[in-house]
């Protein structure tokens, strides 16, 4: 009769404030029946950004991308859609051109390709005339058929690497690379792809010094149908895989197909709370100057139980690589004849090491190509691409885990605060068309701002970061259109405390112009500004922002008096004459939790009333007053209809 | 980056009133200084309560327990408590006697055992006397030794079977009869019982006819740690196991251990929402005349990503029944040499069937009992305890789903309605204090009312059902107290529609007496009675309860108009010279989504206002007149103060 196992948590970081559409100053792009715009492509040098929609690409000046530069139309023929349609998919909504592929393919042309009506095709378009060129390459295994399902793609060295499906009906998935002199794919079975569905690809360069890494290495994210565990029903695991840049295949065993591809477990849990994050959403790739070593950031959603959880989790590129290079494989047995389990594989592992891409150390064994490997390591990696080890994030638990919401795609930006300390800023954003902007302020999640980008909650497709010096800015693709938004808001907060419990490391307030100024786009010396990432408004030597008002109202009426107050982690207090007023029927009101109302006016009720707002950070509370108000109850004859406060 | 597995999903049947604790008659039961009320037994007979608590046992009068009729106290002597303190317990919490178990032990006498500062003992209870025996039996394996374990105990025909654990850590987990002339328990093995939590236990006596089940068997309801499934971390599963009356043991193989023990998994999830409900909280067994079988009925919480979440699922003893008598077994297979695995078996099972009871084919074959049972069968069962074939709740998929609570307890009703149509009315009970009374009307949830039985929103440690004609009540006992609260509130609904969209199956207007009664309760004829069950309110007569008030304000000043509807399911919309006023500032508004504030009053705003409830009910909007305000605004010199609308 005692529950044990009772640990429902709540986990709810509140966006400190709601920036409702309209609210602040976004650009949008759009094209008047024109869908879908899933693909984003920067071009740092150009300020131009490409955008990738349903039967269209366009190029906008990326300051602002309501300006139109170039557009170029790629529509389905009439032929084609009928022969779709034949094949029993919507006219009106699948046999139609969806871009799925927008890559850099020199500096005057880019690579698209597009679903086209169940027929994925490829094409160069050349950006200067911003016309295709019509090569109209078969887009098999570069671009899916089926808009619905998942792609990811990315250009290395002018060779597109990617993961999609491989037939009409999606069910073949295939990690490939099309190259003219080696093109490689993965083996069409169980143990390398279980009906993944893919989220991100990238590549990361050899170091300079070519000490560690010694290839270029592409990594692709994905989550699949586990093998390896088993619960109620059909278990999804985050995956990442790897591939080596310089993998020619094998000779025979594994001809034209990776020997270099490798993956393993992505863990994003919290054993105590029973939380497991298995569902990957998207993956950002965190590289700074300042930074060690790459990071890779992921947004997951659980798959079981869900009813509105996201997580952040981040991994080191040495943790992933460690796993690839030094962990344990696991290898399939089966059980009583007819059960296959997956379990830790303790016996000799074949040199050079299954699928390691060829180092100093397999090229001193004369192993100078993959086309050279002993059929024994080629073998082995062709029956073992899972590895047993897991990839554990950073600090063993998630960054962020957020309740209520479903994230969608993360973008992240690493910015240096006043006092010289670096950030990681998360810019989140979610299926209901709003984007989260989240730092770890001692070890706790701090959520600045949640900003509406899309009026009407649509979900977020994709979502890219331009961080060069004096541009900063996110932009999202809907189904609608893209939107434009700076990385922050600081000119919204209009006083040195508002600006100062923002905790956001891009605002600091200036006092000699008295406003909250943005760090990276302020022109000019620094010195004097305001900022304390722990919300501590000592500093703040400005008055606050409170407004004054003063009214009259006649005998047994009602008074509503007005306080403004954008944070949702205050609390805001009315005092009159100084003693605290408690909401109690029937003499006082409160409309919306902030404006006070005050019924049935008599005498006593004439004095000061004050509208005081109370936030807690980090167990210190900040009191602001927001609003005076001074009341006279006059019992009057004939005079014109008392004002209402405004 | 797109993103396939995106299932968040919603289940919030709204309960469609709230009662709060003090809005209707509870009647309760506490005794200063006691606490962790958390046995109750019924006494049908008698109308009397036992109470189990810490340190003390109490008998109540059933029909009013704040009528204490007897009361015995079990404290721990200072000697022992100091000892217990001394291995590190705590002696204000830990080291006092928590009474588990209280059964009946003969129309005399109670069976009772509490964990007695961690030297768990039981005695009898004279309920003459109300004295105990000074019996002091060792109550090991019969009552846990911490007050935080799990325990369930069920007596049959004088012997009790009891699940719990067997020493001071709680690590040894047994199932076990004490019994005189034949005492048995499970091995102390991790097929048999894996880190289980004990949640329920009782007894399905065999059928009258003795066609079916051919000897009394007793079930027991726990979760432990899954041996078959792996995901993340450890998994837990719910479990059903049953023993017979019948057993004696083994002879050599399994002396004093259950030949009987089988054991199989409880599924309760929607594999099409990702739900999974692992986590089994209470088991309720549900016999009734009219019903074919008993059914169980169980409560549930998930292990994984439970941010609140409880569902209901149930199963028929016959579906139990089958996966004991004809389901395969599962077994333990060696892969690699280090890794254990759970595959169904396939292989040959030895006659007679391992873990069935002795029934007329054994017998016919000279198994006269379980001692004489081949070493064949009693090997094949020690070594699988655990069924491949699990139990699947009835239309496999849960009867309830809820969001933002957990349920700790269940009892449920079987009632009929006025049409005579029967109804499983379940209640629940939250770890908040509150009960949940729920109905499946045309195979949708409907939540009839929630009740706030404990003020400080405490864990509802145990539910009793008592639904003896004229005396149906529901008891619940908390760590403050016990509840003791009637199945309806009929009373409390004032007019025909309210009483008739209360879709209670307790409740019916009477148009005679114009008030909703209770159909248990109510004397004399039914005739001319309102029920419906799907809400239709068309057969209500009697004009509705709407209210009426006259009001005079003066110019410029803001009136507020009242408005009182208890359904959470219902809008409340205001009308004014029948045209619908909308929340627009400056000139209306609303205070708590009801009442209806008319600010700086003018000529226009004279005329007659309504307040209207609107329901929806199986897609039908049912319209209800609350209350009509009449405002006449005038330009006064010098009258009173205008009253304010009450």
């Amino acid at each position: 009769l005692v529950a044990v196992w009772r640990t429902a948590v709540a986990f709810a970081p509140v966006p400190r404030i709601t920036w409702e559409h309209g609210e602040v100053g976004l650009v949008k792009f759009h094209e008047p029946g024109i869908f879908n715009y899933s693909s984003l492509l920067m071009s740092e040098d150009k300020d131009t950004l490409y955008v990738g929609a349903r039967e269209a690409v366009f190029a906008v000046n990326a300051l602002d991308i309501s300006e139109k530069q170039h557009e170029v139309y790629w529509k389905v023929s009439e032929d084609k859609k009928s022969k779709c349609a034949e094949k029993g998919k919507s006219k009106q909504t699948e046999c139609l051109n969806y871009i799925r592929v927008l890559q850099p393919l020199s500096s005057t042309s880019l690579y698209v390709c597009g679903t086209n009506a169940f027929q994925p095709t490829c094409d160069h378009l050349n950006l200067t005339s911003f016309k295709f060129l019509g090569k109209s390459e078969d887009g098999k295994g570069r671009c899916p058929f089926d808009p619905a399902h998942s792609y990811t793609s990315v250009m290395v060295g002018g060779e597109l690497y990617s993961g999609t499906s491989y037939n009409f009906l999606g069910s073949e998935p295939i990690i490939s690379r099309n190259s003219s002199h080696s093109p490689l794919r993965t083996e069409y079975a169980i143990p390398w792809l279980n009906e993944p569905s893919f989220v991100f690809a990238d590549v990361i360069h050899k170091s300079p010094d070519g000490t560690e890494a010694e290839d270029d290495k592409v990594y692709f994210f994905f989550t699949e149908v586990s093998v390896e565990y088993e619960f109620v029903f059909k278990l999804m695991i985050p995956r990442v895989a790897r591939v080596c840049k310089g993998d020619q295949g094998g000779l025979r065993t594994l001809q034209k197909k990776w020997t270099s591809f490798l993956k393993a477990r992505l863990i994003c849990s919290r054993p105590d709370s029973g939380l497991v994050f298995n569902i990957l959403q998207d993956v950002f790739v965190l590289r700074a100057p300042g930074l060690k070593e790459p990071v890779f950031y992921a947004v997951f959603t659980p798959q079981l139980n869900n009813v509105g959880l996201s997580a952040v989790c981040a991994y080191t590129l040495s943790t992933v690589e460690a796993v690839f290079s030094r962990g344990k494989y696991m290898q399939s047995a089966t059980v009583e004849q007819s059960h296959t389990k997956w379990v830790r594989y303790n016996g000799p592992v074949p040199t050079p090491r299954p699928g390691a891409c060829i180092d100093s150390e397999a090229r001193a064994a004369n192993y100078t190509s993959s086309l050279n490997l002993p059929d024994k390591t080629l073998q082995f990696v062709k029956d073992h691409p899972l590895m047993d080890d897991s990839v554990t994030p950073i600090d063993n638990r998630p960054k962020l885990i957020k309740k209520d919401v479903n994230y969608t795609q993360i973008v992240v930006d690493r910015t240096q605060a006043l006092d010289g300390t670096f950030y990681d800023v998360m810019f989140l954003s979610t299926d209901r068309g709003a984007l989260h902007k989240a730092v770890i302020l001692a070890k706790e999640v701090h959520v600045v701002e949640e900003t509406q980008l899309f009026q009407d909650f649509e979900p977020v497709l994709s979502l890219l970061l331009s961080s060069k010096k004096g541009r900063k800015f996110v932009y999202a693709g809907s189904n609608s259109g893209v939107v434009q938004a700076p990385l922050a808001f600081c000119g919204k907060h209009s006083s040195c405390e508002d600006c100062v419990l923002a905790r956001d490391p891009y605002c600091a307030w200036s006092p000699a112009i008295k406003a909250c100024v943005t760090l990276h786009q302020a022109e000019g010396s620094s010195r004097g500004w305001i900022q304390d990432m722990s919300g501590d408004t000592s500093s703040c030597l400005d008055k606050s922002k409170e407004s004054f008002h003063q009214h009259f109202f006649k005998h047994g009426g009602t008074a509503e008096l007005k306080c403004f107050q954008k944070s949702n982690l205050a609390r805001v207090v009315w005092k009159f004459q100084n003693g605290e007023l408690k909401a109690v029927s029937p003499k006082y009101g409160f409309v919306g939790r902030k404006h006070l109302l005050i019924f049935n006016l008599s005498d006593g009720d004439s004095g000061v009333y004050q509208c005081l707002s109370e936030e807690r950070v980090r167990n210190k509370t900040v009191s602001q007053l927001l609003a005076k108000h001074i009341l006279e109850v006059k019992m009057v004859a004939r005079i014109p209809p008392s004002p209402t406060s405004q």
